[in-house]
């Protein structure tokens, strides 16, 4: 393969297609500021630019919109207008037209019927840029995908073809209006590509949206979306979730549809990419995990398992917390201060101790977490992702000849069969070896059963300065061992809070030599991370835990 | 690795140390007559060695056996002795000592207790010689593991290291006793390797056992074992319980745990072998799947999916069930008469029809099964096989120096990293069109869902002549598309009805050309095929049909 064009050219014309799909009326009259003039876009700069209703309706979770949606109070019609019109001033790549003739197919079908045609009569759902929506173009941040179909010129799917997961979130009523950046190769923690360029952190227009599912977490954060989709091999929904304040999931794999939608590293099976929602509120994650469950994916998708959502496990969590108000000590969770290879910052460190307190204040258990070496976990993740020696990645590069961002993972050597199987192996017994901790700790909880959750940071820092990422190891070592995590918003980091002093003479694993000036007001998050395939126990301890924590901050 | 010493000497001293674990007393005292003057040796050859009350004991099935030990009406310790006793005459390796005083521990208890230990009190249980237990070594069919642990000498886990599966029978009240033979490399359809030499079927010593666990087979077809566990990675469940005429369970990966169990091929995940039961009732095979569900394997082995067993399943099919036997078309199922690759031999055909004769009589729907290419799923089954150009093998082999069985599959060409990646794509692009086409039936069965199930051929023949299997191509494509499957015993070859008028003269499908006499009286069995992780439905289904099939024969 070679470079057909330039891709310079490829690139800005993909950039001007973006913007002239953008409404004549929904286009800023003045220029964004510069960063520094402007750090935070969220709030009031984008705010002045939409109408209460607007604002009314987009500043609502995707469970409130819903709630309106399914009884008519607010037509879908409306609802996406007032998204895609905030979407629009993210310069976001909305498809207008398409998402306006599915809102008004719903709001005829609830005119007529009086009821709503499915669980997400309505709801707007964002999604990375690697699901296929017919007639719009899935580039995954390729220059040279624009124009065809993964890089494959004159395949018949190209604008035809839809993924799995986009047919179910039609079925349930969801209208897609937007597909969000991606880094090229998905492998990096950041967001950059040659076509859109950098995805800043809409709180902090210095820092990093994270990534890969960067620009998810991005439009979410500025509530141009109430709810999007993003992949997960090593973080990708997780990083950008807490950079931006959000709640996102990590289920485990075959749990969710990944059938027909793009990827990088087709066919490595060793840790595999899971699909996973990113929102404002963990309870908007139930619903949609329970919505995408309630169409048996299990059915379309030949990796999906059968096991629809549980509620009885929903209900037995439940029946703990509320054991637990009634005085009695029934959850208990390990906290992972630090994995003994990536130091962390102080405002990360302090989310901890929130978390801590919050959980000691509740009268629930808490107890250090010593598993097996991280990092073991992470070299066989490293090695997992980078076992085709780039092949995957130079292929799609030299479609286009367009120049590799530095932020891509990569690794130069191919591995050999027995190598594979031998990593698959080790994978398997440092699995077990976990398993076997976790089981362990029924000795030290108190509650007669092995810890509910651990928490851990996701990443060492807050929303990262861009090129700073130091170490992915606290996000890939959950692919590792096919874990559900659910992060949770903590905090802000505070430059005048977050100094030696307040976190402790003696915490050798932080890192003080911190830029505590760009770091002021970075979002904070830490992941709760849950057995493989407790999706359902996660969320609803997120979603109690979330709110107390609030309570505490 | 080389040959350290001769491994006639290391086999000849494993086959006596097996003999001597015999207790003089049960030895046989006259010569196992040639197999050309007794062909069968499972109904009066073998009771006449057996007192009148070990003959009931070892002739119930596995749920009768639990019935009576469960409530004190027999001891564990008669009932483990009258089968280590039929196991003994069939020359199988037994631990008697072990076995005995296992079972006057839960004699003990009962005693005690007035109740049983667990749901499987007292049943005696056999497994293949992949599953490691106290005390007792694992060869897997090499020469070269004799005197180590799989191959490694000065490996601490030899003779201490339990399977996961070994410590949850033991905790359901199970008695292990007996461990059963395997063709080394386990990727062969017979079993045969230079330790026990050939196992024959016992209904019919001129022919085959199958494979790979054929061991498991031929004692359960002697009644040495009310049931056992085997693997199948490409039919070695299904292929000796249908030569043995007996139900075997191929569960979906995930199922069961084969966590700390010896395997070959280790760490090849593209196709994964699978642990499934055996026994001459469907109803042993339920008893035993609820059971080890039971236990919670998914704490325990990190592959295992959280799915306990489901009764809700069981209870929707056989509402199924019952609506049809009240005049209501409610189930419908394909039936493959061949794969377009391997003409089938008459008995097989003649099941085939003896299958659909009985749900035409019990008012089902019965379609032709036309799916996606068989050969596909052959071709990719074999590749994932032999991924690793023999590097396994070559290696076990060579420790001992012993020769390979002619009956070995195997590929002299290891793949690369790209090669694997392409077959992973490529087999979950055949599963979700196989799945699609499932799904497409529902335009066909007049019952508002898809078929419930399909019926197909395990192997062309029935219980193989020795060196005379031509195609694994029937079991195996259950494996790549990781589908539930369960063998039905249907009928036995019979040289005066299986000839071309009663099958009918057009059957381009059928291999007249086969040898009647050789094949006169071995068992034929069919699979029953379910969706992924459709265990309960598949049981509950093959447990109705086998009854009804038994009427109609």
């Amino acid at each position: 393969m070679t470079a057909d064009s330039n891709w310079q050219a490829l690139a800005e014309a993909k950039r001007q297609a973006i913007l002239n799909a953008i409404p004549e009326k929904w286009r800023l009259p003045t220029p964004v500021p510069a960063a520094s003039e402007v750090r935070d876009v969220t709030g009031p700069y984008i705010q002045k630019y939409l109408s209460e209703r607007e604002i009314e309706i987009t500043e609502a979770d995707a469970v409130d919109i819903v709630a309106q949606t399914s009884t008519g109070r607010w037509s879908a019609v409306e609802v996406i207008e007032a998204f895609c019109h905030r979407a629009a001033l993210a310069h976001q790549f909305i498809f207008f037209e398409a998402a306006l003739e599915d809102a008004r197919k719903l709001d005829a079908y609830f005119a007529e019927h009086k009821k709503p045609i499915g669980l997400l009569h309505g709801l707007p759902v964002s999604l990375k840029d690697q699901f296929h929506i017919k007639g719009v173009e899935t580039t995954m941040g390729y220059v040279g995908w624009i124009g065809n179909f993964q890089g494959r010129k004159d395949d018949p799917r190209h604008l035809t073809h839809e993924s799995e997961l986009v047919r179910e979130l039609r079925a349930l009523g969801a209208v897609l209006y937007c597909k969000t950046s991606v880094p090229c190769t998905l492998m990096s923690p950041e967001t950059v590509n040659n076509i859109i360029g950098y995805t800043w952190n809409p709180k902090n227009r210095l820092l990093s949206a994270g990534g890969s599912s960067g620009g998810e977490g991005a439009l979410i954060a500025l509530r141009g979306s109430p709810i999007g989709f993003g992949t997960d091999i090593g973080g990708s929904v997780r990083i950008p979730a807490g950079f931006n304040y959000l709640y996102g999931l990590r289920p485990s794999a075959g749990r969710t549809p990944y059938q027909g939608a793009a990827n990088s590293l087709e066919g490595q099976n060793t840790v595999l990419s899971v699909i996973g929602p990113m929102a404002p509120t963990a309870r908007s994650l139930v619903m949609v995990m329970k919505a995408v469950l309630s169409q048996e994916p299990w059915y379309h998708d030949p990796l999906v398992h059968e096991l629809p959502w549980r509620d009885e496990i929903v209900d037995q969590t439940l029946a703990l917390i509320q054991q637990a108000r009634t005085g009695k000590s029934s959850l208990a969770f390990g906290i992972l201060q630090w994995d003994r290879i990536g130091r962390i910052h102080p405002p990360i460190a302090r989310g901890l101790q929130m978390i801590e307190s919050t959980l000691k204040r509740l009268g629930h258990t808490v107890i250090p977490w010593n598993p097996p070496s991280h990092a073991r976990a992470i070299e066989l993740a490293d090695r997992a992702f980078t076992m085709d020696g780039d092949a995957d990645f130079t292929h799609h590069f030299g479609l286009s000849g367009e120049p590799r961002p530095k932020q891509v993972i990569s690794g130069p050597n191919a591995l050999s069969v027995t190598q594979i199987t031998e990593l698959n192996v080790a994978k398997r017994e440092y699995q077990k070896e976990y398993m076997d901790y976790w089981n362990s700790t029924a000795k030290l909880t108190g509650t007669g059963r092995p810890v509910d959750g651990f928490f851990s940071p996701i990443a060492p820092h807050a929303a990262v300065v861009p090129e700073n990422y130091k170490h992915v190891g606290y996000s890939c070592f959950v692919n590792l061992l096919d874990y559900t995590s659910v992060t949770l918003p903590v905090t802000h980091a505070d430059k005048s809070v977050d100094v030696r002093p307040a976190i402790g003479e003696l915490a050798e694993h932080v890192d003080w030599d911190y830029d505590a000036e760009a770091y002021d007001g970075a979002p904070v998050a830490i992941q709760l991370i849950g057995r493989r395939l407790q999706e359902e126990k996660i969320l609803t301890l997120a979603e109690y835990l979330g709110t107390e924590i609030g309570m505490t901050a």
